[in-house]
């Protein structure tokens, strides 16, 4: 029995004690450490300024709920051994480990046909070796092979601690209160029946309200368009870059980075690229960018300052896509403004889709009176679902200000 | 110029100034001291126990979100006279002065046909006497008088202060943090078209995400079956109380309440009446309810019994009405235990009845893009506004714990 | 075990969990419920309008806080049973059962020699019988019998739980935010050693910031001289009509109240004493004070139309006692303004006496990290608590605002 | 007028509008936007790991403090015309420009003997020329030569809203809520008086409680053990880095950073310093220390290592100077364990001294009720003043765990 109390300070959720020694030993881990430089909302904090947030603490704060969710169910009845609930703690802390830097959608560029899901078990094996198999059982929840279902549920679906983590935690860091979900609330009305996860009959507005919170984070927040283009502005540059180099530019290059800009072939991690891999973060992907404001390339150079002096093109939005007439339009005057050939290389058009509530792939249960697992849109008490399970499509047109009179 | 400056501590809105002269004056006046002993939220704190907050704190909050509504209208360009600022937030200030303890339910009982907002009226003109007719263009505006119409709908509409104000208090006072609406970024979206209050095309998901936390706190908590059921057993031992008094009992009651149990013209507001009207606050009423514990008759001292030592009945809630036979048999059942034949006077049916958004009443004005003015329901961007459109009823159905074995 | 958590809202705590059934239980019987009816700082709200919070929610409050401090001495391996926690907390859940209306100061005039301490001990020894000697412990605990001593220590000593809820919870609903302290750090900082409450070495700074929060909570708020005056009419009033009463004159009062002002004798606390104790509240004391604004006798209608209504008397606040000279002036003054020839019944000289860390009665305990128990002032680390110790009085004196010009 | 609020989200205070278009402009400037990637506490977020915000932030927070005092004085009557709020807003907002990547510390290493608000002039006169001499002003605000001399004490003193904003915000992210100063009351005491900032009389628990929490803020988080030692190293690691460099080893050195390191004078800041300070950032130090855990030379690849995978040196901490003894025991512990004989370069002693109130340096000044300015120590209700005024010394030594068995 320690006499000593291990405390992480958040200011999300209070103080965050850590339970077992093995989850202190991870986050100690140089893997878990890299967290520290990667932001959770990319550059966000362009839009933001407060956004400045890291995966780092937001695994932290997902690992608190998760021990918050086992105490209530225990409470409720539900019977979880200390090593379930060390595994899932793990699990969750671990969830993110093979993020790359900034947004998912810099994976593909940089290690191909590496899903960060793919690249975080990858590394939970490997911590796995280093804590001599301690980590089996938390694997197994991760991958959705532990036989209770819901300890997979509480990781990964439309009622996660994820989910509850990130939500709070970017609404807190935004200053955006409208995200600022009930997480006691919501776990507090959380349940197991038939092993599966379900949440009491009453909570049902809580259920609700945390889809249309979430709704409003998204089209407010994640999917701003200013937002939206920052992150769409990643993606090109990176691979400006990456084509560039495939021309035989030399792009000055952080060494980091370089290595993932010039190999090809990522079929299968070496353990080189494990190694290069877990070195990367955000502060790579930055000094590129800062480097590459002075390359001879125009849409490489225009981009990088444009993050850097944050001086981001004109956005439109609209709930259709932009005629070939209207887009046609701006690149003759992006061609005649610069004195360039090539004008569709500054415009894009970005499309940002969502479903706030996906019945099909992951309905949410309720367990209603008669102790009945139903699902949320069957309630007869619903009045949100139907809305909430609405898609949505938006599409941002971004081009050059400077044609703007 | 004053060289100290006058201030309330509100720790919903923090620091609240009180600007113009009138505004203290009539803060201070007698009529609005009442406040202090009216519960905003009336017998909520039976079930939420933070609820205690008074209308006094209220009408002082939504003072001040008229002041930053009018602050950020100004800085939109809305010209706005210090004679206008100074009538809309008296206009609000005084907007619930004529509410009587507890609950709007009480107000049928005790002054028969005389509605809160009838009754704020005549003590606003009674107010302008005293203050020599600085409250008139207050009261024009109260009335929906005034010329430029979004004075009033910044008091009374579907997005008025008075909402915002109460959303926010009530959610702060419960702990019920979905309800926890964001004032300030609503009011920044306010603009002014035609004269009438509209929203800024983006705001769309806030007003939505309004409605919806609206929506929740009315079911999750001024709806809450318990909370429904304590401000119904209010009305219910008036009315006994009442009727009791017109069968010739002699019932031991508080001299403020017994003015109004006993007298039974009200169709003209006499000097009496107001000054006796002024007088009454929710320390009466408990009072009352307090002494009538120990009355004869079963049904009043069964219920004031029941709010005072909060053993309330139990509840059942449904969608749809209760069949006669299920209450039927609640009644037969009630007389076996009792020992009694007049069963149904301890079965309640209680409805309660939501329209989030009501858009035939009073529609919700966006401003698009091309500076139009729109409805809400009407925008290509629209998500929640239809289910929010729907109506919900709920049925809630009590009786005693007695007959539960 | 329960399927079903029984969980109470606290805008200050968060979600309170009941884990054992007679905590629900005590919290339903009516001698608990009447703390719903007692605020929980006297007339505060006159001063800070949102102080309207109650006894009741305090009480569970600290009870809540009990639970952490014992879940966080357990996690650094000091044995605690199922039973102490319970009884830890029953007993400051209990701690001011006997609290009567308002402020300690009316005590002395209801049931004279009768301390709320003692009332509250009575009151729990009624409830043991209730429950069947439950309650044993919890009466040991709360009389410092228990032969551990940092239970005692935790229900009543300068760092108990029940300073920690007040002051956190006195700031929140005043909006005083200096005095938001930070409990759940102070309560990691929390051990055990030779069975004595202690503060782990490193938590100095936090009990020293909580000393001088205490401080400020002091002189800003429970001291505030207009607070200081409220409180202290309430003692007049009381007082007044005592006397009258004893000289004969006919007061009409609430039948509650009326007992606790004809009777004389308590010093045995009869059946009928605690049947009618356990029924006054806050109400019965407003009524009081409401109807005797109609009363002859001058000086206790002042005063009541002064709490009433707001208009309280002028207050002047010194370091030093007022002189006699300046006193007479007053009296002299108020006279001459209404005609009379007892002035010096309308002239008051409150003082108010602060020693913020009281050394001698009961010092603080560090544990340094040769873990020896230390006296927080004989730490090499204390920076403010020398200054703390030292004792501070302010003067206030209050006359009527008529007999300024 | 603008029919369009600049706003932008701050956790902190809420929306901070952008009154004055120039001020805009200003933010929008890549010298400003470069404080995006400069985190305001350095490696603070080692420790708390939600303190990731930026000076970016800080400065729009203390320049929206400066309105809220604007308007606060203007309504105790001082005037202050628009010109002047304009130019303190300016002030404010650029007070920190020239601040380099992390800690002050570092400044004297990158470009020897300037202090960063020698940089903050210089970049200010810049942009000033940029803005065609609409700064004017503002810079003689900051340095102290406006006539009324306020402004400066505003911009710059133990009370100015530099302060006030970055002990908030630091407590707001760090999650050390006893930091968490109330900076609307704190100014809404703010006066004027000879043209000199006081605050009023009865503020003085409030300033006294500024101090504490300030003081608190400083033992408990900036001169938090492990916080000292990170940015110790930081320093340590860049002198390091210069002295190989300048006995010429060869490091690999992000461009940015390597200006500094390898240029000798900076006695004159030519264009060419200006325009690569203006470069540099948090992530060209981060980079560098990324590199240099693979340099050869052992001290300097210890550290970095240390840093970027927080496996941070022990500390010990003492109230007096650690003795020669000790220390020798630890060198020959490390020369021992690392089979090294330079020892003395793996300890070092961090020395941390603060004098609370500095009532020499620069006083805070009261305005009593006779309307005279005294100083805070000089007042009858000072408690905590005297110990606030006295300073306190810490003693750090660090040394590789590797030498504690």
């Amino acid at each position: 029995m320690l006499n000593k109390l291990k405390i992480i300070n958040d200011p999300v959720h209070g103080f965050i004690k850590i339970p077992h020694e093995i989850l202190f030993d991870v986050l100690e881990h140089r893997y878990f450490q890299r967290l520290r430089r990667t932001a959770q909302t990319g550059l966000l904090s362009l839009i933001f300024p407060g956004a400045t947030h890291t995966r780092f603490h937001h695994a932290i704060g997902a690992m608190h709920l998760m021990f918050t969710a086992i105490e209530t169910l225990r409470a409720k009845g539900v019977e979880i051994s200390k090593e379930e609930e060390k595994s899932a703690m793990l699990a969750i802390l671990l969830h993110d480990i093979g993020h790359g830097p900034f947004s998912h959608a810099l994976e593909a560029i940089l290690m191909e046909d590496w899903h960060h899901e793919k690249l975080s078990l990858l590394l939970m094996n490997k911590l796995n070796e280093t804590f001599s198999g301690e980590l089996d059982t938390a694997i197994e929840m991760f991958r959705g092979k532990y036989h209770r279902r819901f300890f997979n549920q509480l990781i990964s679906s439309q009622l996660d601690v994820d989910r509850l983590d990130y939500l709070k935690r970017d609404s807190f860091f935004t200053g955006v209160s409208e995200g600022n979900i009930n997480t006691q609330r919501i776990i507090s009305m959380m349940n197991v029946a038939d092993d599966e996860l379900v949440i009491d009959d009453k909570g049902i507005y809580s259920i609700e309200n945390f889809l249309a919170a979430r709704m409003l984070m998204y089209w407010q927040v994640y999917y701003h368009k200013t937002a939206s283009l920052a992150e769409f502005l990643l993606v090109k540059i990176l691979n400006r870059a990456k084509q560039l180099i495939s021309e035989g530019y030399e792009l000055d290059t952080p060494k980091n980075l370089k290595y993932f800009l010039y190999k090809k072939n990522f079929k299968q991690a070496s353990e080189e690229d494990i190694s290069k891999f877990t070195a990367l973060d955000d502060t790579d992907v930055l000094q590129a960018i800062k480097l590459w404001q002075d390359e001879a390339d125009m849409v490489l150079s225009y981009y990088c300052k444009a993050i850097i002096t944050r001086k981001l093109p004109k956005t439109l939005s609209s709930s259709e896509p932009f005629s070939e007439a209207f887009i046609g339009e701006k690149i003759e005057l992006i061609n005649h403004h610069f004195g360039i050939g090539y004008g569709e290389l500054f415009v894009d058009e970005i499309y940002r889709h969502l479903t706030p509530y996906d019945r099909e792939k992951q309905p949410i249960y309720l367990l209603n009176r008669e102790r009945k697992k139903i699902r949320l849109e069957d309630s007869e008490h619903q009045i949100l679902s139907d809305s909430l399970a609405k898609s949505t499509t938006k599409y941002i047109l971004s081009f050059p200000r400077e044609i703007l009179k």
